[in-house]
């Protein structure tokens, strides 16, 4: 039975899965400085392999396993990233991965998932469907179930992006990441207060799917049944494991808005000449909507992803998908 | 009078540019080697101040001018990064720039001129009435003219991408940039023969904008009269300095279809999460469409620059503008 992960189990990860992950540059822009009003620096997990954070996770998941484990595969259902990142890291061990998707999903990410070898099932993009279909597959070949964050394997991996962040960019006052099921966040917050106290880790979402703040405004789990976001990635709701962490650990949920996500996305592929995806763009919304005095103070953003579907870029179609 | 550029002079120039540049990463792509089945090196210029390796060479120009001459400041025309170059290297010397531009000029480089303060000339994006305004401008202010590429100090500062790009990428078996007026190929191919002679040298254009093509064919330059490609950047033709460089240190110049600039620059964007410009995308497109056996070599790529209109992506709407 494992225990809520310490700064020492996260250390501890990273060493497990260096040899399989990039360590990612992090980068700064002298106009989105100006812009903002601080110094901004941008832990760019885009580079990651897969192209999102995901890999931490999964990795460290897939080489916690035994060999016993092992022979079984592992499972997961995920609307991508957590998808690709748990086939890839599969892969590397040559041990199988079963994957439920949402039948909705964008097609850069289905894509490699194929690419990485694993088994897919399609489901309704509903949580309901997803869990009974992972069920289903569980039962039948007895894969481990590698949650895409409610699971303090994923959680200590997740957290492995913000040690690196504070030994690029020491003395931040402030850091922040996107939250969706709170595994990047959770294993964030661990990481970064036990290291640097005096550090806020903060938080932010889109305001159509807000569950996060209001989970922590009402102290209770917050469902959003019908997420209303471009940030595909964002749109889960925290688990049992992550909630305490976050309760603990996390100042502030910042929401912000759609346009802001869009901006906030351009702004970064103008000035930096990098490609992020919609919920990357999420804390950089935050940034530019204000919504915290971030003046004159070293900011931490963790950009967590770059698989956007160039087909469907949001500035030339203005949609809004939404998870049903 | 100047002579022509030595490895020397580039590395002179390299000095006296280095507070105002940045040293650009050298980035790899393990699923685009595998796509081209060689290991390519790409210097990402796209990275650079201003978007795009332009700065060096105007950096270059400005850093060394006479405080006579700076008070008269300096001249140019160009369809966009050499004008936003030029703007950015007065603005650090605190001259003036005068910037004579084409009308049809993407917007997102009209805007950057803007932003470095410099004054606007527009005239009809043709060579000659380029000329002509230019010209009348210089008559008016007795400012120096900085040729975007028909100039020693010029082309001295773009050959510094080479060079930090063989410090950082050593033993090139080829190193490929694009060719438009030729600045950036003949400072390359200056810098990349006299430190390793084995290294072979090669510039990429549109197949329909293929003067230097032409001109390395029949021994003299010849001159586009309509270019027509989506790589803005690539539309001007050889001048009586670059062209002798070219004629003697280039080993070849690779035509590429428009289809292959599109799919290379989407490639470059997709897999490596980084924005490049059409015109980057040339030498990009030289690799997929195989225009050379590339197999098992190291290959340096110079991504020129990252400066796109993000709201016209060559991949939703097909559109081919010309030069006309």
């Amino acid at each position: 039975m494992m225990n809520c992960p310490s700064v020492q189990d996260i250390r501890v990860a990273a060493e497990r899965i260096k040899p399989y992950i990039h360590r990612t540059p992090v980068m700064t822009s002298e106009s989105i400085n100006r812009e903002v009003g601080a110094e901004v620096f941008f832990k760019c997990e885009n580079f990651q392999k897969v192209g999102a954070f995901k890999i931490r996770g999964a990795a460290n998941a897939v080489f916690s396993l035994s060999d016993e484990e092992c022979r079984k595969g592992v499972a997961t259902h995920s609307s991508g990233n957590h998808a690709a990142a748990l086939a890839y890291a599969a892969r590397l061990r040559c041990i199988t991965a079963f994957i439920v998707m949402p039948n909705n999903a964008p097609s850069v990410k289905r894509a490699a998932v194929e690419r990485y070898g694993a088994q897919i099932y399609f489901c309704e993009p509903t949580a309901k469907a997803r869990q009974e279909t992972l069920d289903q597959v569980v039962r039948q070949t007895g894969a481990t179930i590698v949650h895409p964050y409610n699971d303090y394997c994923v959680i200590q991996g997740q957290g492995t992006a913000a040690l690196e962040l504070l030994e690029q960019a020491p003395d931040l006052d402030v850091v922040l990441a996107p939250v969706s099921g709170g595994g990047l966040l959770s294993g964030t917050a661990i990481l970064v207060k036990g290291v640097s106290p005096r550090t806020l880790v903060m938080g932010t979402e889109p305001e159509g799917a807000d569950d996060a703040f209001r989970s922590l405004k009402e102290g209770r789990i917050v469902v959003c049944e019908h997420p209303q976001t471009i940030a595909d990635g964002l749109r889960m709701f925290l688990g049992d494991k992550t909630f305490p962490i976050i309760q603990k650990h996390v100042s502030g949920i910042m929401t912000v808005s759609e346009e802001g996500i869009v901006r906030g996305m351009k702004l970064v592929w103008e000035r930096m000449k990098i490609v992020i995806e919609p919920s990357a763009a999420v804390p950089v919304a935050a940034l530019l909507e204000k919504k915290f005095d971030f003046r004159g103070k070293r900011i931490g953003v963790i950009l967590t992803g770059g698989n956007v579907d160039l087909d469907k870029l949001p500035w030339n179609k203005g949609t809004i998908t939404s998870d049903q």
